[in-house]
């Protein structure tokens, strides 16, 4: 093991710099136009896979292309040795506002110990230290006890379209004993974790129309609804005082939480003054009988993500909108299915959409919440390697974010999730300035070290 | 008169091509980036007037330039002659949506017998008829019965934030008997109207400041407020479920309707069925217990205008949006004070507000309604006067838009306002595919040639 540590501790520099060379490309999925960028991407991806040691290929779906490469087959062993995937994502959010970015969201910036750019963390950063790990096998000769197969996607943001059908089509050369992902993250620097449970999501636009065209407000305004306030109104409905989701059997199949779950929930070091200071707010808010953590990795959300309607220009404009449109997700919790949710949501909104207007809802992605035991034998090996390459006891996290693609996994490969997560409370996902530690990054390549020693103990 | 009507009839084909020279010039008043259009704008204008013989100025003012347009002092006259303004403004709405309109907005378009412009009905095109009948009396040598001072600004669209001091500080120059504004509407092509009164105006902006920046809705959704809930929440307490605003206090000054005026109301040739056509709706909407014509022209309103939070590109965008916006403009009744309604429209939403966001509101301009007697020798020469261009029997109107330099006409002059508008319903002013109708056109430079000496009749 020695040589494959003294491998990555060497090559830091290098390691950075090549991260900083794949976060100039700027993978947005969720816009059209980066199209060419998404494939220069993969293609980069792959390349240095093949550098790495790596027998790398592009697969065509019909959206991106996936990434994989697996670790070259040993001549020596007859033996068959356990196989596990590492998954990830090299499509990144959309950059805006721009505005608000320090420095050029596609030109990494490192200051200190943190690498600023559109998908340090998320997820190019925490994949990438995966990659590493393995690098350091293959090119300091340390043979690994197992064999390895990244499958690295270009869709994750958008709902991860097209994985689930290649893993069905790819069955026999995926199956694996685990998958691993680092995609999730950590509450903070000293308490790396294992995620056990993640929350479902699903996506959709609301647009209400209303006349044929933005009308003089001076003219018409009073005689004909505003669909800016229809759209407020209906809106507003959907939430109660009690920080609920007001639509009837919203919360119907939530399986509750567990004394234990909530006993270590309460273990977790998070407190509600450093939470308000790094989200800048005066007073949290959420659901009434719940902790905040609880309450952002837990429970389930009706979340309005944008709202847009007549003019948003400079100064005014006198008019009564044509149309008024929302864009919402709703994070569910285990035991919501997507297809049910989605169908309350749509049924309560035409219920209580007045005449006047005309509602119109547009879906989006869809992805179950997902749930493991923490307690069988490739939960315990993930700890033990997370204390060891973090010299720190880890914790057990529920996160509240969405990977779509874990209960395919399950599904489709009948594989269990490992999700050992590298970001920070404060690497602004999904938001400007968006950043990577580097010592999460140093030390998630150690965690890719350790990890396959533990998982490769127990497995046959 | 005469030589006036034939100089009119002889030339239309001229004053189109010239109007169209005036629309093309893009003078947007709510956007910094056309101030060098709104003066070649006044320039051009300025230019015209001397052509058609009147003398004419630019005055500058700490915003867009006035353009002052005089008849010459006459020679053989010792009598002082009756005095009155002609109103209008040379800037125009935002054209957004652009992509909306079916041809340019500032590439004027002529199809029968309309024209399509930004700025052709409001309000281009309607100074320009008066502008055409005055120059038919100067080209024709038919003498003027009255002087006449063409008084055209540039900021109308936004608040006419500088005409007022600049009447106050001209107020001998522009003394005058009456002032004739063409920049309100007809109910249609077969009755021309007289409008008695306005609404009012306040334009504000309300912003919900939630957290510092955009958050992802699955690492802190469900602990944090989202200000587009808030701020969807918060307007949709604005409105009850009558169509009333339901702001305390807010009907507390309004004049009521008198029996008179309602069955005035009830002679306007508009159904119900024309208006939900015209406006592209399957019903319409409005304050229970007043009829559609009074709903938009008598009775003040609640109107959101836009609105604009998180993520609105294409695809989703999965966070809870640092802040969200609307901009709202409330149409006052007569009775009802800008200020006054400003103050309890703030307190109300500063109430209701909930502590985990942070709300700022932004104020706009704002304008008191206008009423005036429609009996007297005023409104009766006006009355003739359309009678004659227009060869029908006018009506009596209210209108629902606010043309704010009126009550300073009142209070700085002394002087009533005649409103003779030109517009039709589907002129679609303030929307795409803005038009004004070229019949209308001919008719009020008619309506110019017989108003002066109707108007100059009763006077001294």
């Amino acid at each position: 093991m020695q040589p494959v540590l003294d491998y990555l501790k060497r090559n830091q520099a290098r390691f950075v710099a090549e991260l900083c060379d794949y976060l100039r490309l700027p993978g947005v999925s969720a816009q059209e136009k980066h199209k060419p960028d998404l494939h220069a991407s993969a293609q980069w991806l792959a390349n240095h896979c093949r550098q790495a040691g790596l027998v790398a290929t592009l697969r065509k779906t019909e959206g991106n292309p996936i990434v994989i490469a697996r670790t070259p087959r040993r001549r020596d062993s007859r033996r068959r040795q356990p196989h596990f995937l590492v998954y990830g994502h090299y499509d990144v959010q959309p950059p805006d506002p721009l505005e608000l970015w320090q420095s050029p969201p596609f030109e990494p910036r490192i200051d200190g110990r943190s690498l600023f750019a559109r998908g340090a963390t998320d997820n190019k950063g925490q994949h990438f230290a995966h990659l590493k790990a393995v690098e350091a096998y293959l090119k300091s000769g340390v043979p690994l006890p197992c064999d390895l197969t990244f499958v690295i996607e270009g869709e994750e943001e958008v709902g991860s379209r097209h994985l689930a059908k290649f893993l069905k089509a790819n069955r026999a050369e995926l199956q694996c004993d685990a998958v691993v992902v680092s995609d999730t993250g950590m509450p903070d620097k000293d308490h790396p974790a294992l995620t056990y449970a993640l929350r479902g999501i699903i996506a959709f636009e609301v647009t209400i129309h209303g006349p044929a065209r933005d009308l003089h407000s001076g003219i018409f305004g009073g005689a004909v609804e505003n669909p800016a306030m229809a759209l407020s109104q209906l809106l507003a409905r959907m939430r109660d005082g009690k920080g609920r989701v007001a639509i009837p059997h919203f919360y119907d199949d939530v399986r509750p939480l567990t004394a234990y779950e909530r006993r270590e929930f309460k273990r977790l070091p998070v407190a509600g003054r450093d939470l308000r200071r790094l989200l800048g707010v005066k007073r949290l808010w959420g659901e009434q009988g719940f902790s905040a953590m609880e309450q952002r990795s837990a429970r389930p959300t009706f979340e309005i993500n944008g709202l847009t309607s007549g003019y948003q220009g400079e100064g005014s404009k006198t008019i009564v909108p044509a149309w008024a449109r929302a864009k919402i997700t709703c994070r569910l919790a285990p035991g919501q299915r997507p297809e049910r949710i989605r169908k309350i949501v749509r049924d309560y909104m035409k219920k209580i959409c007045p005449p006047t207007v005309r509602l119109e809802m547009e879906a989006g992605h869809g992805a179950e919440a997902y749930l493991m035991p923490p307690t069988g034998p490739h939960a315990r090996a993930a700890l033990a390697a997370l204390r060891m390459a973090f010299h720190r006891e880890p914790v057990l996290l529920r996160e509240g974010g969405s990977i779509p693609i874990v209960n395919e996994f399950k599904k489709v490969l009948g594989a269990e999730t490992l999700l050992l997560g590298l970001g920070l409370p404060d690497d602004n996902a999904h938001s400007p300035n968006e950043k990577f530690d580097l010592d999460n990054f140093e030390n998630g390549q150690r965690l890719g070290a350790f990890l396959w020693q533990e998982l490769s103990r127990g497995e046959f």
